[in-house]
């Protein structure tokens, strides 16, 4: 009853199978591709060894530099430790670390109900024992009290051999990395014995940022959700939220300073983000080496906010009489300033990452033509009928604001696109679907900072395997000089919210969104769809 | 960031106001689609005063007639009950009905925070209290015990007037029907009263086969998931659930002769329905007026059969060796009719509806022509090269086991387009996308019943509101008599299970498959998509 494609089969037969497919017997020792490119490219036959025969089969997203044996370690979960290492500037005072061993412990071992049985012996095949993992954060300054960043160093190099594997990284946000990938190595075989091979990794990002974007605004979404998203993220080594928290249809995060704005431009008095809230994500993100970069997109995207702030938005003309209707921010009047001063205050001051995202997508001019007054002022200001030249002012001004504040910023590409006169270390957010190569080859050429989310916007969903489309995607494949491909700083995948809600955020967003992980952490020349699907369907069933 | 789609509302916004939006007061009396086609249309003008102004807003499906007055009658949970009324053939006796009492008690009031404050009053504004709900059905043989079938009548009258409501039904069935609909006419306002408005309806099913198909072969599905579909699709009046059991990834089915066939055809031995987690989902399934239909489709797509059961599928050649591979069942031996005879003398025992649905779709033929004693049959036979003949001898032989067990039998469509030799009673379903209209011609025309599958296939997602494409089908829209279009009894929406499982079942089908429901149960004329959209939006949130 079924075309063609009714015989694929799913991408997520692996999880039914419920225990990771590894034999007992490992004996060759393999390199995997993600070596740096000097090295040859592995041929097929390797492969074909490789298949199924390794316990990297599991490893998502790939790690740059990778060696195992077939030599196996036995693991006592009654035993074993997640401990800091000597040497080490962080210890028991961390809280972030500490926070991280229980985590890890619980996802290698908590899951297991043979675990129940009580303090068992190890299995009878005579493995020498893994006692410990010890975490050596080698940086006088490691990090463990602020806030992840653009600049955060997340390498780490992981030794696994008896008695004792050593994981160390300069910074405390590159043993969470290795923390994660550490968890990922370790497996249960058929007898409930923990298992790890003896392996060596060396590891960091390909691209320094690399984001979900989540909208909490066409559909509201629980803490919960967000929450377990930034699990999903950390197993995926994701490590920016995009949080587009208000738009047109609700703005649901409670204001300090403006509460009106969601107590009237919210769904209802539930569907809000208290300060508490805020706050907890941000926490919770911290602890996984993520940061939270929220969104208040402006000028257009901002029907919600004319809710709970009076003449914010422009009112909209039929001829003479005004319609009743709103557009845009109003960009002509001193009180739109004022309350953006003091709005942006409270958001650089409520949200600790060193970037704001300030949106100015898909402005809708027709409104403000339809305006006497905007009109009058464009005269006065010498634009003609350019008003691209009104968008810009507009968000010149914010700039000035949002900097003032110490504060960097993204935006989307029209901002550029539009000519706004913005300072070099602005961000460039790149959306647009068509010839998204050419526009990273603008920003870039312009000197600008770029990031790439147009060919990755998950939120259109199509039948089948479309995660093989976004894993396909080369985000370097743009003209341009060495300097410019150095200015592509990472990317995002984006959830847009008008079809998505709690009820199936997570299944809908991974693992299609691991795809992107793995393309914005591993190596450029990670690129076997094969591969790739046999590990993230292994992948997959440890996430869920 | 996002193209024109991108503005669209999403279908889900409703879910988020919590509450059903329903005014305080009401004042007219309305009336609505659904009425006999010889009354007119309602005028566009009628539709904006209707517009969020009427409780039946959140109806689903639709009614055939309804009419409804602005007054409105309270209800207090703490004393409304819902009881057989006087004259009824049923009493406390029908283990089903009592079930659906508390279950629709629950469904109107169990959700309700503020019912756990205790005993409240009744609201202060004066409305006349509805005490009882007074179920009656008339038959002396009203179905309490037995299973719902093809000729169920499950049509119902409603009165709600005060002090007491009245469902009138001839059997159990619409008895069941007619409580969802009204479960669905109590609202709670605002202030936590309980209010229903006076009202009457008379209802029954366009058709009489409304079903779901769901997979369990492609991906297992937990038994929790598939009761909790059962609920849904009670709440959308659908009565079959095609229980698509098996195929050639997994054989979950535990047979009770032949067990080995799930030992080594499931995903694994926890990936099983025993006979008691069968039992389970057919008395479930009862409980709400749903048949079930089990599919074991042969003789392709049954490669997990093979796996437990030898010499059952065709070895497959290349030139004078066998490959190892197999494909469909072997029709030459006597031992696979021995297995079948046996095999469907269970299932026609386990299963209790009158109808078991035989497959015969895809058989590909590649593997009996490679094979040379399959050749060799052929040629004893006389049937040339026409492997459809060949086919059609199979399924002729299959078709006369099931009778021999006073079973009615489905098959897809391929098996009367081989021009197999079918019984008069035959149910073809059609599900081949192209033509489906033609097909049913062609099928009717031939005097079969037919079952329309082909634009209903849920499994194919694509971005949007896609619910509108399947409710704009209009089932009858083909070619024929009027005796023709009376063989077309209903209709089905499959969710085949390639990329579907217990993380994404009920939100990739529900409420998507709702159109589909009022489709099959609603008067033809019930086509507009914005006041469909609008009820759909409540009975979404009453669904969650």
């Amino acid at each position: 009853r079924r075309s063609g494609m009714g015989r694929a089969m799913g991408l997520a037969v692996g999880l039914l199978l419920g225990l990771l497919l590894v034999p007992a017997v490992l004996v060759s020792t393999s390199f995997r591709r993600g070596a740096p490119p000097s090295e040859p490219t592995p041929e097929p036959a390797e492969w074909e060894l490789a298949w199924g025969a390794v316990p990297e089969d599991s490893l998502w997203p790939l790690p740059q530099r990778l060696r195992t044996s077939g030599r196996q370690l036995q693991l006592a979960p009654g035993r074993f430790q997640l401990v800091h290492g000597a040497g080490s500037s962080l210890g028991p005072g961390c809280g972030l670390l500490e926070d991280a061993f229980r985590r890890y412990y619980e996802y290698m071992f908590g899951q297991s109900r043979r675990r129940q049985r009580g303090h068992r012996p190890l299995g009878v095949r005579g493995e020498p024992e893994l006692w410990q993992l010890q975490v050596v954060v080698e940086s006088p300054d490691p990090g463990c009290q602020s806030y992840p960043h653009l600049a955060s160093n997340e390498a780490y190099h992981l030794t696994v051999t008896d008695p004792v594997a050593i994981l160390k990284a300069d910074e405390v946000w590159g043993a969470l990395r290795g923390l994660e990938t550490f968890s990922q190595l370790v497996y249960e075989d058929d007898y409930g014995s923990f298992l790890v091979n003896e392996s060596e990794i060396d590891d960091f990002p390909r691209f320094a940022h690399r984001g979900i974007l989540l909208d909490t605004s066409r559909h509201y979404l629980p803490l919960k959700s967000i929450l377990t998203n930034l699990d999903a993220m950390a197993f995926n080594k994701f490590n920016v939220l995009h949080w587009h928290i208000v738009d047109d249809q609700s703005f649901p995060y409670q204001s300090i300073y403006f509460p009106e704005l969601s107590d009237k431009g919210a769904y209802s008095y539930d569907h809000i983000y208290t300060p508490t809230d805020v706050y907890l994500v941000i926490e919770y993100a911290r602890l996984r080496g993520i940061r939270v970069i929220p969104e208040f997109d402006t000028p257009g995207h901002t029907q919600s906010w004319g809710k709970g702030q009076k003449d914010l938005l422009t009112p909209c003309y039929s001829g003479e009489q005004p319609t009743g209707s709103f557009g845009p921010v109003n960009p002509i009047l001193n009180t739109t300033y004022n309350f953006m001063t003091k709005f942006f205050k409270e958001i650089s001051s409520v949200f600790p990452d060193a970037y704001i995202h300030l949106g100015g997508d898909e402005v809708n001019f027709d409104c403000w033509k339809s305006n006497p007054e905007v009109k009058e002022f464009m005269k006065e200001r010498g634009f003609g009928i350019d008003y691209a030249k009104l968008e810009s002012y507009y968000i010149q001004k914010i700039l000035d604001i949002v900097s003032s504040y110490n504060k960097g910023y993204i935006v989307w590409q029209e901002v550029f696109d539009n000519k706004a006169q913005l300072k070099p270390d602005t961000v460039v957010e790149v959306w647009m679907g068509k010839n998204y190569a050419h526009e990273l080859s603008s920003v870039t050429e312009a000197g600008f900072t770029a990031i790439l989310a147009a060919p990755w916007y998950l939120d259109y969903i199509s039948y089948g395997q479309d995660w093989k489309k976004y894993y396909s995607v080369e985000p370097l494949n743009f003209t341009g000089s060495e300097k410019q491909k150095k200015l592509l700083i990472g990317g995002e995948a984006c959830l847009w919210g008008e079809f998505v809600d709690a009820t199936n955020l997570t299944p809908r967003l991974w693992p299609r969104a691991s795809a992107v992980g793995e393309r914005l952490w591993s190596n450029r020349n990670v690129t076997d769809l094969r591969d790739a699907y046999k590990r993230l369907t292994n992948h997959r069933c440890r996430m869920l």
